[in-house]
């Protein structure tokens, strides 16, 4: 490239950062008090880090910016802006223009698609992959190896408004299609797939298809063949690995592996 | 803060903005001809205010910027796009990356989410407190006290594409909840609830409770129990106060004064 | 104006980039290698044009910037990111925080609302209107003179995850209504309209008016009328020119005339 995304120009680090080993920063970006970034990680171009909180704004004498992770070998792109007070796990990836606000935990090798707002207090597993366009309300608790397709709205509100705040719940390998509304409080078993467009209003159990407005169980997920094959798809860890842990393995070898 | 973020870096301000006493101007922040600022306002990093109309582009030479203004006591934060010719009442809140085009008029507190995309040509009253990602088209009228939730829409064109341009009404302490979809023209009453996921077709009297796509009124508003006691929860103003007018107080003792 | 959009303040522009005559570009824009603009084109502040694909990130030394076509007579709203390998057609307009991934080809006269999420590899004709917030998945096929609402989505994987993908299609002058899903492989005919909060699972024959969840064909678009006139409203060409490129004449004389 003639042009580089990584010049040094408009960058502004604070001398509290902790900034790890090989790590770039692309133009523009801006990283605030306390933040700590991991090696080899790759901040693009245009982002915040480490943004402060309300506090700061109304009493910047005394604010104290609390600490900040991001995991080693990680990518954020363009315009992301991560709140201080958030512990995100090694190999994070996020789309352009993700926001994520503070006491947000996220385990290793998740994945945050372009739009994506997560509003924070809530915790993620491992290998969490969220498309575009998804909005994950306080107080969500979501498993690892799970997959939220776009405009997907966890809320946790049931009479609103309100001071009640009780987030849904997602299973490890569960997933969640597109255009979906978690309500209030709703657990979501392990290897669930809620179909496009669902209102979840009622807990759906392990290995559940649900569809509809309100969702409503319809069968069984190992009964879903693959459109091309006509084998079973589901379990999907079987059929599919792409930037998972087991890619390239047997996943059951894999997974005896991992429990031991 | 070691590192701040209203360091004066890259930050442009046109000679004919008038800018109030004690406002913060974050880094990267333009401000274009005839904006207006009111007193102790906080406009955050890289935001655009009094953006240019199309004409601009086209003829520039001619082109004069219409007044814009934000009143005393805001919050914009980061990322805020805010179009010349609006008038944006005292105590707005912006999340990060809102979008508010030309001609819209805002009264006094109103909060405006993240990546929420207000169209202008629309009308709101009081204290109207907008989630995440919310679109409001043109012709809108929404009244005090009134709240959106993420990803609902307000629509206006009957028979797209066509040039008639009806938007919804919603009135005085209304709830319209995630990922609703009002239809043209719509009249909401006061003190309504829209449930999740409805699409509103037709006019919904004061005191509904409106679910369903196409949404159907189910009951009065009044036997919605809170979740927790079981009393019940609306009219949501004797139950909830924060960031109200009558925060602290009896809420029929403020209406009373109100009143007077 | 007092204060320009078009200062030249923090723009970065590859030598390897070819910008038309009278281009204009706006402050903090950058533009990478191998663009092409063409002539007349406005990119406004804070726009990325041909922002490098992942093995830039990883591989920077080897990594070379496809070409990216742009054509003339353009404008490009702020906060735009344009990925490279993209060819976009004469006269395309964007809103702002538009993103458009690699091999994305668009005919002339596209439009593209805020905050739109075009994916990539994906084919548009002509004189396409997208309104905010639309998002089109990998592989979707959208004819001429399309109009797509907000928060539509375009997917392509009928069992998510997996290594399928097959999207949508569209055909000329059919318009798809806000807050819609197109589920994968479906394919909508020519002259038809899709209802707001429609899932479309089946295809849709021409001049076909389908709605619901899932959508199913309730009557000719032809015996929809206008809500003022009670006069037939479609199909609309015949009912609406703005933009499009029978404007101020009769639009069979014109489509005639196209055939010829």
């Amino acid at each position: 490239m003639k042009l580089e995304k990584f010049s040094g120009a408009n960058v502004r680090i604070s001398p509290t950062a902790k900034i790890g080993k090989n790590v770039k920063i692309g133009d523009n970006t801006v990283i605030y008090d306390n933040v700590e970034i991991g090696d080899n990680t790759i901040i693009c171009n245009d982002c915040v880090i480490g943004e402060p909180q309300n506090d700061y704004y109304y009493t910047p004498e005394t604010y104290e910016n609390p600490r900040t992770i991001i995991g080693a070998n990680s990518l954020i792109r363009s315009h992301t802006i991560i709140y201080a007070d958030n512990e995100l796990g090694e190999g994070l990836q996020t789309g352009h223009r993700v926001t994520i606000r503070e006491k947000t935990v996220m385990g290793v090798h998740c994945s945050v698609g372009t739009l994506s707002d997560i509003q924070g207090h809530s915790v993620f597993g491992d290998y969490v992959r969220m498309h575009s366009n998804v909005h994950i309300g306080h107080a969500s608790k979501i498993g690892s190896y799970c997959w939220i397709y776009p405009y997907t709205v966890f809320t946790n509100d049931p009479t609103p408004p309100s001071e009640i705040c009780v987030g849904p719940t997602v299973g490890d390998y569960s997933i969640v299609a597109t255009h979906c509304l978690l309500l209030p409080g709703v657990v979501i078993g392990e290897h669930c797939l809620i179909g496009a467009c669902s209102m979840v209003s009622k807990n759906v159990a392990d290995y559940t298809v649900a569809v509809g407005s309100p969702a409503h169980p319809v069968k069984d997920i190992r009964e879903v063949k693959d459109r091309e094959t006509g084998d079973p798809h589901y379990p999907w860890p079987y059929r599919f690995d792409r930037n998972m842990p087991w890619r390239g393995r047997d996943y059951e070898e894999w997974l005896n592996e991992t429990k031991k």
